[in-house]
């Protein structure tokens, strides 16, 4: 069984950019590991059809061991769906536990949350609940999120959605800070407006502050997964990836 | 005959990304605007594969119409060589204005740059001499051509080469700030090393102090071209230029 990273130590000093690998959902594992290299990404979150909830340990161990033989860090799994059910609840654990993942991005039922906890302290494995936005009845902005993990195990937490976040009118970079304690992974991407009407661009494309969103978590010092989900032309999404790339580095490069 | 903008005045208020369409220079004219209106160009500076010397005035025109129909401002041509013969230095000039270029980056030779200020002033056209780094004879670095320029007449300055001024070791800042007055066009790039070896990368992924040179264009209210010559990979530029956008619109949007 591959090591699980302790929950507590951040990934990174500085701010590290990152892969969401629902962005190479058309392509294979080790297409999108060769995709979030070429690109330049030090690590990576993958999503289920990069690595199946019903794989076995041996290919879960397999999958870490491809991204690390590429160079990459991989630092989370999801979203994952988590409904109120310690059996299924429990195989999420025991997959990110079999591929080493320190975090598991997901979207547990409000009710389950009792029995994630439970797994949390277990396993020793961190938690970012991530918000969808609009149409989510659960979590639609990092604060549902926020007022349910604050009084809970510190390893639970958030994945900020930059996107969904703003396309329900929630400033990011507020956000950001008032969720600093607990933001364990990151969703970066870009949109055309923002309303729930938002359609996802290249980064630095559309309407979201990028340059405010970057500095907030670099004030915050934050240090996990900063994941670009890049979810427009799934089929052929590296034009638009690199330009999020470099419209990323560029900033970074300049504050 | 397209009408010649006024060369004093600059192009832009604040910073603007254009093209140096020898990126291109696989690619027919109708190719490269294409490709520089996709990354995001607003202006572009033709290369004679893209508008050959010996084209009529007729295609002169009609390349102009070309890239003004494509909502690009046709900022330039060049690099143009000019020996020292009259007859090729008025061609050279007839093309600009046939073309409404309102600026010529060139090369010319030293003994020809008093036929040269003379067609400057006849025709009102701006002339923008490139520095070539380690090799070029005549300009290897910007203050070879500041210093043949400055006494002249205000129209007749430089487009400074950021790659090839690193490759000769000077420092493109102290080489803006000190040529700023002149300072009619611009090559930006980026390589992997400052020295004559360096390899063109696109711009980010390199040594040059793009957040520098980004703020010392700004600090001098620099009005004109921003021409990416991103020189690796003729044959599919693409990826390395809208990476090469994305990460200079980052730096823009965080200076």
């Amino acid at each position: 069984m591959a090591e699980v990273t302790k929950p507590q130590r951040p990934l990174y000093d500085g701010l590290k950019l990152g892969m969401a690998s629902y962005t190479f959902r058309k392509f294979t594992l080790e297409q999108a590991i060769e995709m979030s290299k070429q690109a330049g990404a030090v690590s990576i979150s993958l999503k289920d059809v990069h690595l199946p909830m019903k794989s076995t340990s041996a290919e879960r161990q397999e999958a870490r061991q491809k991204v690390e033989a590429a160079g990459l860090y991989l630092a989370s799994g999801g979203v994952i769906g988590m409904k109120n059910n310690e059996e299924e609840i429990r195989n999420a654990f025991e997959y990110a536990k079999d591929a080493g993942m320190p975090t598991i991005v997901c979207s547990p039922e409000p009710e389950a949350l009792d029995s994630v906890e439970k797994m949390v302290k277990e396993y020793n494995i961190r938690i970012a609940i991530h918000n969808h936005g609009p149409g989510d009845k659960k979590f639609p902005s990092p604060s549902d999120v926020w007022r349910l993990v604050k009084d809970r195990d510190e390893r639970m937490g958030l994945c900020i959605d930059v996107g969904h976040t703003v396309r329900i009118g929630v400033d990011p970079v507020d956000a950001i800070g008032r969720c600093a304690r607990r933001l364990y992974d990151f969703h970066i991407k870009d949109e055309t407006e923002a309303t729930p009407k938002g359609k996802p661009v290249p980064v630095g494309r559309g309407v979201i502050d990028i340059v405010g969103v970057l500095k907030a978590l670099k004030e915050i010092n934050y240090g996990y997964n900063i994941g670009l989900e890049y979810e427009e032309k799934e089929n052929d999404p590296m034009p638009g990836v690199v330009e999020s790339f470099g419209f990323m580095r560029g900033v970074l490069a300049a504050i």
